[in-house]
């Protein structure tokens, strides 16, 4: 290949991996197979007048469909956005008009919720399970589209340049409308090459390699599975996508087609511990996990189930950022007490990537791995601003920087403890309590199955820390009090961290990516927007 | 780091290892004083006007001097050209003249013979080892640089772009002029960096990772010791540079460094093996070799030492292209016998890099492991040519792609057998016989120390095979008609390969790379030149 562009990256790789598997739920393909069907949507898309930059949505589970439009789209110089089929309907509108997506690409499973949809876009195609589907009849099916495609690549692919648009996806943030990026292909390409760089450079948990079969069951839309939409080709892994399995089925997967590696946000992690437990087996896996904080519960409670991990730091606005890591002088083991708690904690910047902890002011945090500040990125995969926004744009890209939000503290090698959404954390009396730090502690407690903390208004301190928890055995307020003394004596957090008030619920909701979603949590409780 | 530029990639990576150590032969530096005294080189020649594009040639052996201008001239924007001090004085001049280098940066070990360019550079700049070093009174010194920069970047820095030249450095054929590849800092950047990424996410025999402490064998003036003057900081690995050590010195510094990886070619390989034993000790090292074939007695008698190793294939006309990698289904022990043997002969192209074995009419040869072809490559980092010499360049760069003169064979699985340099082989009655194979065959005689098979013009044949051998013991023509029949006779080679005379020589003449120099050969046994 001459140049980064997506679709070069797969073609490149056939020589050598073209007869590795993909299966895609009941489905078997090759990357060699792969490659032909998405030469052949290719070929039918072009010829249906897809022009160059068109964008194309595309609303699908983790199937083989939505891995060949990645390269299909790439061929036709189109612009793959990626529908996060869990918004709410009004804001999953709101993404396609404001992407001026010009057709879309649906998965007969969302039949039913996208009904309304489909009278007001005349682009429609269904992407179905086998050769008819569930599709209304004179619908295009995608099945139709490769079998009417030749295998032929368009010569269109070979004037897609590396700084072409490739891909647009949204954030998913609790608050406003969601904020629509775009990227190019070379990003595409660079940031998720890093993501697997760094896994097989460096003494990780989620070690990567080429003996790895891979199951991403981060979606699709949550910037291409992490990178692992991209990824398994350039390493040569065996891929298996979970489509619509279900945690069991998950499992099931796992051990009929002996994945090694997969990625998952923490509750994901969490549920597939559960099944694992209630069938009284082991979980040999290697995972990168992230999105929300990883308690210590979680990550002890994974070890012993033999799962090893990394955690990665980033987001859709900057990408892959950082990912934990052994350091040189610790203990390799991975399920070691330090190395857990390194590997659960302290994330190291991607090679390329500049990290800076900043105060208020702009100016570096002293990096003691105590003085907490926000955390500015700087990389060669960074977009100049967010999708037709340029009031958010100015906010947060900033000077070649993007101003994340996030809270952190830095050690002396460079490492990063994220320790909490900004917005989320409480600012008590002038001074930050990171209620994800906080929510880690309170995790610890044998007896707290999911915890909450959340900011409450307060007339003398501004706001004071409350904790929601939903509880594994019978537990009191006064428990949590007494624990959280033991861990204000033990000096492990100061005592005007302590939550004012410990309330219980029957459970906590989740936002669309399996986070805790605060905002609704706050909403219920009454303590209003943050 | 906003771009693919050589100097920001050091900058990026010193928040976590800054503080590794850099070991120059006797002195020691951190990542980080590496870079401040970069900087303060870049500082002072900027100021002195040399100017974003000037060429800087620089001769010296792999020290901490010659890394720093690595990144000095990088934020300079001027053009590094490491010259080659083994070539002969007029190539040399060569490609000084060729290259326009503007100024000279000279080891004052080469002090005595380069006494004559002395005199035609006034742009001159003494490397010493120490603050006064042996330069002549009134001289300037690299040491000088260093004390009169100032700890400031400069504006320039910022403006180089991933697209501009960075390096400059000659091809050694064994015939005509050295040839001048001129690559630009993204270049130098993504193939040295795949190097990393494919040893790391393969199973490989040179398995590298931020554990590792790396010392280049290879001199900087081959492609940046194979890019190993470029990756170190990237994957966050110690560096030991090994200035000139002597045999017996790099061993020493293996053991004081706690050296783990190392890349050399077989010769450097043979003289470490023959220094280890001597000293009845093992040589626990991961080395990538290449340059020149692997012979399996070597490679057994490597892996009987506890070294195991990757095979690299490639050049200064393309620079990294394949590496030896254990596939998927092969046991994954280095030095088990069909591991063994796939990592010493079979190579498996970068990601990115796409190879294709030609015949003579320019189509792809079968992939059967037999049939032999010229080997082509195209690559995201591949010149346009050679550096002002249209004429090679139109013959060896063509349509995207770069016709590399060496004869493989290519397996199913993708992976490349390179059996020779096609102007090596032998071409007898119309026929290929790949010199190369013909002496890892005659290598695996306990006898022979070190063979080169040489063509003899032929009047039946076009050109038939004659062998020279180096004997470790006794030795006659006639052992080796009787070890050839034999492997005739158990089909590893067929009949009409058998040299047809068996030649002996006290030493066989080494080129400036340490490979066999068959040329030198050729005129000494008077059979013209090829």
């Amino acid at each position: 290949m001459r140049r980064l562009v997506i679709h070069d990256l797969l073609y490149s790789s056939l020589a050598q991996y073209g007869q590795l598997e993909v299966v895609s739920g009941p489905r078997r393909f090759t990357y060699q197979s792969v490659w032909e069907r998405a030469v052949r949507v290719a070929d039918r898309l072009t010829r249906m007048g897809v022009r160059r930059g068109a964008v194309i949505g595309v609303m699908d589970v983790n199937s083989h469909r939505c891995l060949e439009l990645h390269y299909a789209l790439s061929m036709v110089g189109a612009v793959i956005h990626t529908l996060n089929f869990r918004l709410a309907a009004a804001d999953l509108l709101y993404t396609i008009t404001h992407a001026k997506d010009e057709w879309l690409f649906v998965w007969e499973g969302f039949a039913g919720p996208v009904d309304k949809l489909r009278d007001q876009f005349p682009n429609w195609v269904w992407l179905t399970d086998g050769d008819s589907g569930g599709a209304r009849e004179g619908d295009r099916t995608y099945e139709a589209l490769v079998a009417e495609g030749r295998l032929v690549v368009p010569d269109q692919a070979n004037r897609v340049a590396e700084d072409d648009p490739y891909s647009i996806f949204y954030t998913t943030g609790t608050t406003g409308r969601p904020k629509g990026m775009r990227y190019a292909h070379r990003d595409i390409l660079l940031a998720p090459l890093q993501i697997a760089n760094h896994l097989a450079l460096h003494q990780t948990g989620a070690r990567l390699s080429s003996a790895d079969t891979v199951m991403p069951l981060i979606p699709f839309f949550h910037i291409h599975a992490w990178g692992a939409a991209i990824f398994p080709p350039y390493i040569g892994a065996k891929l298996v996508l979970p489509e619509r399995a279900t945690v069991k089925e998950q499992l099931e997967l796992i051990d009929r087609e002996g994945v090694t590696w997969s990625n998952m946000v923490p509750t994901q992690l969490h549920m597939l511990l559960d099944e694992a437990e209630a069938a009284d087996r082991a979980l040999p896996l290697r995972v990168l996990t992230g999105g929300s904080l990883l308690t210590a519960g979680l990550a002890q409670r994974a070890a012993r189930s033999g799962v090893s991990f990394s955690l990665i730091y980033g987001g859709s606005d900057q990408l892959a950022t950082s990912i934990s890591a052994i350091p040189r002088d610790m203990d390799p083991n991975p399920s070691s007490p330090d190395t857990l708690q390194a590997l659960s904690t302290r994330t190291r910047p991607l090679p390329f990537v500049e990290v800076e902890v900043r105060d208020d002011s702009g100016l570096a945090v002293p990096q003691d791995g105590r003085t907490m500040g926000e955390i500015w990125v700087r990389s060669p995969w960074l977009p100049r601003g967010y999708l037709r926004d340029e009031e958010h744009s100015r906010a947060a890209y900033i000077d070649g920087w993007f101003r994340t939000g996030d809270l952190a503290v830095s050690f002396p090698d460079g490492s990063l403890y994220v320790v909490d959404r900004q917005k989320d954390a409480v600012k008590s009396g002038g001074e930050w309590i990171p209620t994800g730090v906080l929510e880690a502690v309170l995790s610890q407690h044998p007896g707290v199955a999911a915890v909450a903390v959340l900011a409450q208004p307060d007339d003398k301190w501004g706001e004071r820390p409350i904790a929601v928890i939903q509880a594994r055995t019978a537990l009191s307020g006064a428990d949590l009090r007494a624990f959280m003394d033991g861990e204000v004596a033990s000096g492990r957090i100061p005592r005007f961290w302590v939550p004012d008030r410990f309330q219980f619920a029957e459970t906590l909701p989740l936002t669309s990516t399996g986070k805790i979603h605060k905002a609704a949590l706050r909403e219920t409780l009454g303590l209003g927007e943050q």
